[in-house]
């Protein structure tokens, strides 16, 4: 048996925004210490890993680990009923095949059951080993997520290029090139405007817009985002979900083409 | 000669805007009491009843019953031109085939005068005779909106089930079944807000969500909504406009069919 | 080599979105003076013109003459990605086939560099004479927008009248007819709610409300419209940019046609 109960519902929602139009179905894995959810996104390129820590909740049963195979898409329509101000209450039956979600109004007037029908879902959990990156960057989300966007209107891919005076994030495509420039600043007024870099040595990678755009989603999750970088691993971009836990997503960076080379290609 | 000044002329854009994509043209009747409007859905399934009595005008003057037909299409992308603090007049002439629609702004310095033919239709008035109803739930016009909208991402028909304790909405899906419970409310700070049923015994029907979604269109024009309910009469959805009248529409229940009969009959 | 530096960068970003979607590619020609563009639209029946004075930017610098062809449509993806607050510097340098936008946030935390290849356009610079017209009409730019995208929902023309008392805006359309009027009225709070009436002789000309509605993508610039108006010359529709100069659009009226001979012409 499983019963979860989430005051703050609209975080689920959020959840739900975040990684739905990365992943189609996906198991959620509830245990005595979480509810969290792993998986690669359709067409197995970027990983997304959440967590919500069982602590969270006002109310967290779980006799014993269950793994619920859902369909996003479906999770989302009915999680797009529940109102902002609700109370979301995640109930399973050992052994049965469908999902309930309780929305209750903050006056509890207005009372509601979704019945969701379960999928079975092949999985792999992988391990995900801690690791030490080159270089990390925590800035404001939103400010990424505009960048991410503005560069998609001139190309393809984004290189991310981090040294100790700041970040710069560059593209090019047909009509032209850009570059925008953040530089390190944590005298701020409010510290979630902060634009922070820990670096071990720098680093400069290139990654497919595409996934970081579908990443930056979740920006309603948190006010800023960690991106973690080093030349031999995926990066990491991180949206904390308060108190509670997060949504990471990997991405394995594209090898860089030598350029000249890519323009003489066709012409062999 | 017909002249009718209308104060409040956003009442009569909103009441366009909630018959329009139910009713293609209509006949409105005017008489010494009031303006009225009654029409069948273009797929002859629904009934849209209006009326906005003579008192609510500023001036209002008919000198004979006039029945002039039109396009709410057309009607409603001239009175899109009005401004929403206008003043709208409706002015005819006896045996004109135009309608004028006159927009004067609050300081008068902006006069518009919008000229519309008019239509032939052919329309019979049909008594709707007082009746007496089962139960009768008056509820936030905003939260009957939402639940139409919120049961039509999972199902295509509603389930409304009145007790004394509240009214339950339920549909059905293939992704899963929703049930939505209204407590019955009275103690609210904002009469409004409340929900209050007033029941003679328990009903339960059902209703295609497509209609009750045009339905819930008339919300601009009331913060509460009055749902009438008889299991031998069509349910009768109310929005009262101010002082002035009302838009009611009626619709048919559909017969429940029983649903093991109706997973069997493909197989017949 | 070029240097222009606009402290309120949004001033562009607004220029580009009134002019790119009636010009798609044209020159911009720098001086001394200042920074401007002469364009037909894309069917060769309007003409812009845009002039930005070298006195409005905080550095001007352009050491001679350049004449710098650019697709608008790429300007305008480039210019979304300043932000509102944004100071816009254009910097070229003599001979390269490239510009570049430089974005500096106010705080200077985030610099963006944005390069686009310039283009080889032929243009002929036409000479505008003053002239004087018969009628000039001053109003609010929100009005004027507000009653063309209005009337382009019952016609595809419009009949500007203008006489001592006022304005009027008529436009005529299979489903009626509709006249707007505007009375002169200069007591208003706010000298930017007039409506100013200078007038010589009284004037009644017809332009495709297709071009005014493209006009009128420039109401952003400016609270008010000055629309100058004479028999023999096209009508100027004029935006003024706070101290820095303007955009104008020219229309060359269309010759009304007589109606009943309209009407009779399909049976010849």
């Amino acid at each position: 048996m499983l019963e979860l109960r989430l005051v703050q519902g609209s975080l689920l929602k959020k959840v739900l925004e975040a990684i739905k139009d990365l992943v189609n179905d996906a198991n959620f894995d509830c245990s005595s210490s979480g509810f969290s959810l792993q998986a690669m996104d359709s067409s197995h390129v970027a990983l997304v890993a959440l967590l919500l820590r069982s602590e969270g909740f006002e109310h967290y049963r779980c006799d014993r680990n269950m793994s619920m195979g859902m369909n996003l898409g479906n999770m989302s329509k009915m999680l797009k009923c529940a109102g902002n101000d609700d109370i979301i209450t995640i109930k399973g039956d050992d052994g049965s095949d469908t999902v309930t979600f309780m929305f209750e109004s903050p006056t509890q007037d207005k009372i509601a059951d979704f019945e969701m029908k379960l999928m079975d879902i092949d999985s792999e959990h992988l391990g995900i080993p801690e690791a030490e990156y080159h270089a990390i960057v925590t800035m404001p989300s939103a400010e990424f997520s505009r960048i991410c966007k503005d560069l998609s209107s001139i190309g393809d891919t984004v290189v991310i290029s981090v040294t100790k005076e700041g970040v710069k994030f560059s593209t090019r495509g047909d009509i032209g090139t850009a570059n925008i420039v953040l530089r390190q600043n944590t005298t701020v007024d409010k510290p979630e405007d902060a634009t922070v870099i820990e670096m071990n040595e720098p680093v400069s990678l290139t990654f497919a817009l595409r996934y970081m755009n579908s990443f930056t989603k979740a920006t309603p999750l948190s006010n800023t985002v960690k991106i973690s970088l080093s030349s031999e691993l995926p990066v990491v971009v991180e949206y904390k979900i308060a108190e509670m836990g997060y949504v990471r997503y990997y991405l394995a960076p594209k090898i860089e083409e030598d350029e000249d080379e890519n323009e003489t290609k066709p012409q062999v």
